[in-house]
């Protein structure tokens, strides 16, 4: 298994200006050569926007050949204009492709409630699908960013009896906004045979143990959701059966690509200036866990104090125990940036904490508690909280 | 039923310098001239300070007779030497009051992880004890102030029995922090004659009506204390029957009060420039009601936005669903400063988000969602989050 270029045999992508946002990219389209068996996760939400609900229907089927999505407005809270325009867009893509419309999965991300521009779409569509390139996934991923400061994709080769293959993908920022959303997207790809059933147990799961371990501000979006397509076009046999060696070494190459995404997205957040792991051990049971490690990564005053670099393990203890998580002080432990703060019913020294003041000044750091009540662990990925993240987000006026 | 001055017959208190904090008063006494009924609501967190667990003692007996209380460091996380220092604050003002120990109610709000400097307390406390007067609550809230930037007291007045009763308290805030703390205290104290039982009871109703519908950031505190005192002073006979029309006048003025200091904390809440109500209607259950009205009053995303005088909507929608809330969009409304900005489906128009914006440069506004799903109800105090949120919490160093 090793990084490569994002380049998948059998798929094209592109991402063009079509005057949706106000500056830069906003269409983005992948598309197969040939029908692709599709898996999606999608966000768990009570409102969704109206191209969640079409792609949900597409995914249902197992089949698709191509993802469109924009960027600028999230085509959410509109009703059944907000359905015609999603699938509008899936319509003209299937014509530009020639294919059915019903094989089309969209995604849109940025505004609620503002109408999409239909005229401008239409006129896109043709374009991008004309612009499709096996090299053309950077561009997707610059097309489908908000709030994103760095386009962000990937890929990843691994070999299945004894045929190369590769899983690619891009992601735009959970960071949150744009000006009402909070979008998450990723798209992945792979030449790789793979049932449709196997491709979303497989999908779930690398979801659960990334997209799904990544907190920039606690919210959740509208619109967020994970695509993944195969298309086969390895030549390996389709993989089935969970159990398998070829099977395994697809769902690890899957995690470690969705894992790397994840990072760059937390990375990414709105005004992060660091990127932060929590680590939760010692959980009394696997809710405890749960609990602890999303009170201290959501938390608001862990974020600004690891945006001041401030060793401050009391602000840790103090949210776990406002969430209720069974704590031992007695044999707890905090380490931040790898030094141990907080450890066997007291503070560490002075001196250990500013050396893991010193260590919070790198631009990834742990924070890890140990609740010293039982055996249950968790991790989640975020970022810190700085002036900027209130800045992007008080200041942008519809 | 009136807004008096805060003195109450038979107590005197007083708050004076002993230098735990680095400027400031810092050490307050609240004492009656004879036992008192007392009732307290305390954090429910699972790491909870040395003080907390002593008074929770004192409270379980029924009577005490007085309540100390530091800022400056919240005696938190030192295990046996903080229970030790906490009993050596009680037994130090029943040595100046002439009492026992265990009538004496602690309070320390401020760094976790700190001893407190004994010495000072010792010196301190007896000085406390000879400055108190009628007219010391000012004092004494000003002596509880960690991050508040405004000292905070009321009183009402009522008639039972044909005697006049007063109720008077102060409060700190919840504004988390200084600089791992999170600390809400509220010192209440009357002259009515109430049965332990009932005060309790109606304690409880009280602040579950104020100070638990009151969230600056969603985090709690390993130390937030509501102690209420009554001295019987007044000379009414002693209420015990929920049911009665002297115990019902004394709950409405209780709750007042307690409404009042509630909507004070949120205004003088961590860099806030606005106090702001939240108000949910229509819910399915009275579950998706709390869960919506909390979602909603701790959204960075919906409070950076008050803070921008955004008249978002979007945001508002989408925290709610993300906390999988049931909401029927087509009868969903959204008013923002008296103003409906969603409805029936649809947003409204741009000049109606304009006249919304204008309504959120108030410093007082109203956030307010009907789900069209039901007939639940919920309401909560916050305040907007700002620039000024992020330098208290991000630069404070210890």
């Amino acid at each position: 298994m090793q990084t490569v270029a994002p380049i998948v045999p059998g798929f094209r992508s592109a991402g063009v200006r079509c005057g949706i946002k106000q500056r830069g990219l906003d269409l983005a389209l992948i598309a197969s050569d040939v029908p692709a068996s599709v898996a999606g996760v999608f966000t768990r939400s009570t409102v969704v926007g109206a191209p969640v609900e079409v792609s949900r229907s597409v995914v249902r089927s197992g089949r698709a050949r191509a993802i469109v999505a924009n960027s600028g407005i999230s085509n959410v809270a509109l009703g059944a204009r907000g359905l015609r325009d999603a699938r509008a867009m899936t319509a003209l893509v299937a014509k530009s492709l020639g294919c059915a419309a019903d094989e089309v999965l969209v995604a849109s991300t940025g505004v609620i409630g503002t109408p999409l521009p239909m005229a401008r779409v239409r006129e896109g569509v043709p374009r991008v699908a004309a612009r499709l390139r096996a090299r053309g996934l950077p561009d997707a991923a610059r097309a489908i960013m908000t709030t994103d400061t760095v386009p962000k994709w990937g890929a990843v080769q691994l070999r299945i009896q004894d045929r190369p293959v590769t899983i690619a993908g891009v992601a735009k920022g959970s960071g949150m906004i744009e000006p009402n959303l909070a979008t998450m997207f990723s798209f992945l790809i792979t030449d790789a045979a793979v049932s449709p059933p196997l491709l979303r147990r497989l999908l779930r799961r690398a979801c659960d143990a990334s997209f799904n371990r990544l907190s920039i501000d606690g919210e959740g979006s509208t619109s967020d959701t994970v695509l993944l397509l195969a298309n086969g076009r390895a030549g390996n046999r389709v993989l089935r059966n969970e159990a398998g060696r070829p099977e395994q070494d697809f769902a690890e190459a899957l995690g470690q690509l969705c894992g790397e995404l994840t990072r760059k997205l937390a990375r990414d957040g709105e005004g992060a200036t660091k990127l932060v792991r929590v680590r939760v051990a010692g959980a009394h049971t696997r809710a405890d866990a749960e609990t602890a490690v999303r009170r201290i990564g959501n938390s608001v005053l862990v974020k600004t104090a690891l945006f001041g670099m401030d060793a401050n393990w009391g602000r840790i203890l103090q949210t776990v125990g406002a969430g209720r998580v069974r704590i031992d002080l007695e044999r707890a432990e905090v380490r931040l940036g790898g030094v141990a703060v907080y450890r066997n019913g007291a503070p560490a020294t002075a001196a250990a904490r500013r050396r893991a003041g010193r260590a919070l000044r790198a631009d990834e750091v742990e924070v890890a508690i140990d609740l010293g009540a039982g055996r249950h662990e968790a991790e989640l990925w975020t970022c810190d909280l700085s002036y900027d993240y209130v800045r992007i987000n008080a200041e942008y006026h519809t």
